[in-house]
């Protein structure tokens, strides 16, 4: 079924992205999948939009940060025929990767924005005057490290910094030890029913948040539980908010069916993102 | 009344947090107002917390990106006895700055992240291989032009570039134009009602966000208009979120009062941030 599809993902390598790729998306065809990395998540996600051969993973969520933002700003406008198909959660453990071999001769940390974020209480306590540089994803930001001098460190996993061959000067850095990231997989063709899905939609409420509680209440009515609710602004508008709602069950579900049906004429804005296997380990 | 105050806002000087409490907050008092810069939301908020004499100003919105983490995710932990008391929105228009005088002479850009984020697109277009470097501010990044070479520049306004003294190499580079920040005003003495105004809380609903239709529920039937809603993470298990909701009246008015003592029994977390004038800039 892959021999014709491309996998497009957030790299480079030694990416958690990749970790996920390897170890839940793609464990027993990895070796015959056909890859692309791409640096932006924004690209891997235009790349499949535009390339109906693309298969795409991407992470959409973290438990300490919430929303990807660039993700989910991005996901609203795929083509219909663009669905999540299925999603897998790993655990995050971050580390500090330098050319030196201690953190007395740290003076700049690269990551993403995610990354820093999750470890500032880190980075706060151990350093005083740190020039903190954002990258597009923790592996871009270790390989990197080829470029600048040795008092440069890197945010990312330990395979990054062995793929790389640079030291790990500090290990499981990040504030919250009970950190997971969500990933999705991005298909053109749409992920049959199990009996154990979830359904992720994108709506707007009118413009009064107030509005809100009509349509939840439709998800209620046709005894529906809600897994997931992210909220993000219109980007025009103080006011006006697209919330990223999960709700179990598959479209193809007469309950799931029915609910979408019945917000329709509540929502300025609907897009339905794909029906997908629950995964065990949220 | 503010002669025994220390107002604490976030710098350093030229930042748009300095530009509302000038324009908005203490427009008729600021020559007299004793002042203190921090460069850190979290700083801030941790010394007017520590401190019943301080006066705060941050940032806790924007149009494009949303809720300010850093804010919001503190703002849950201050003393009950520290409200939001006002609020102001200030529109946001970014320029490129530098000691150098045109684009092709830049490599690094600086700024803080929600700036860097409501630029990508310009960056991503104007430039090819450029680094982002994270700074706590947009006139931090400015200010802090004076320790790089002249191919660094900074995100910031017009205003940081006088300042400092450097180069306005591109104006209104900011991707969406209708950009707006909102701020609030943290004090010790809560604000009385003006018979115009807003509440903000926080609460968590149970473990299923499902619940989150019930307390929603006591606001819609209290006839209790509700301006906002933004979500975020509990920093350890997914699936768990606190709500940040405005509703429309004051702390003191009864549909409040009632609709608050309503959602107790539903609710795992709860705190009251502040009433407070509505600004008729939203």
């Amino acid at each position: 079924m892959l021999k014709d599809k491309t996998l497009i993902y957030l790299g480079p390598k030694g990416s958690y992205t990749e970790l996920a790729v390897k170890s839940i998306f793609f464990d027993d065809i990895w070796e015959k999948t056909k890859c692309e990395i791409n640096n932006s998540i924004i690209n891997v996600i235009k790349k499949t939009d535009e390339n109906i051969d693309y298969i795409a993973v991407i992470p959409i969520e973290n438990s300490i940060e919430g929303i990807v933002r660039e993700t989910v700003d991005n996901l609203i406008n795929i083509r219909d025929d663009l669905f999540i198909t299925k999603e897998a959660v790993i655990p995050i453990s971050h580390c500090l990767i330098s050319k030196a071999k201690n953190i007395s001769a740290i003076n700049t940390i690269m990551s993403i924005e995610q990354a820093l974020a999750q470890c500032s209480h880190y980075i706060a306590s151990t350093f005083h005057n740190v020039q903190l540089v954002k990258t597009t994803s923790t592996s871009e930001a270790v390989r990197l490290l080829s470029e600048y001098p040795d008092n440069y460190a890197a945010i990312g996993n330990v395979r990054a910094a062995e793929i790389y061959g640079y030291n790990v000067i500090a290990q499981s850095i990040n504030d919250v030890k009970e950190n997971k990231t969500r990933f999705v997989k991005l298909d053109s063709s749409p992920a049959p029913r199990t009996g154990c899905d979830k359904t992720s939609i994108v709506f707007s409420a009118s413009n009064t948040p107030g509005s809100l509680v009509d349509i939840l209440l439709k998800f209620r009515e046709n005894n529906l539980n809600m897994s997931y609710i992210e909220s993000r602004p219109v980007k025009n508008v103080f006011g006006e908010y697209r919330f990223f709602v999960d709700i179990d069950g598959h479209i193809t579900d007469e309950p799931v069916k029915s609910a979408i049906a019945q917000i329709m004429p509540l929502v300025s804005f609907y897009k339905f993102l794909g029906s997908y296997p629950r995964s065990k380990s949220n």
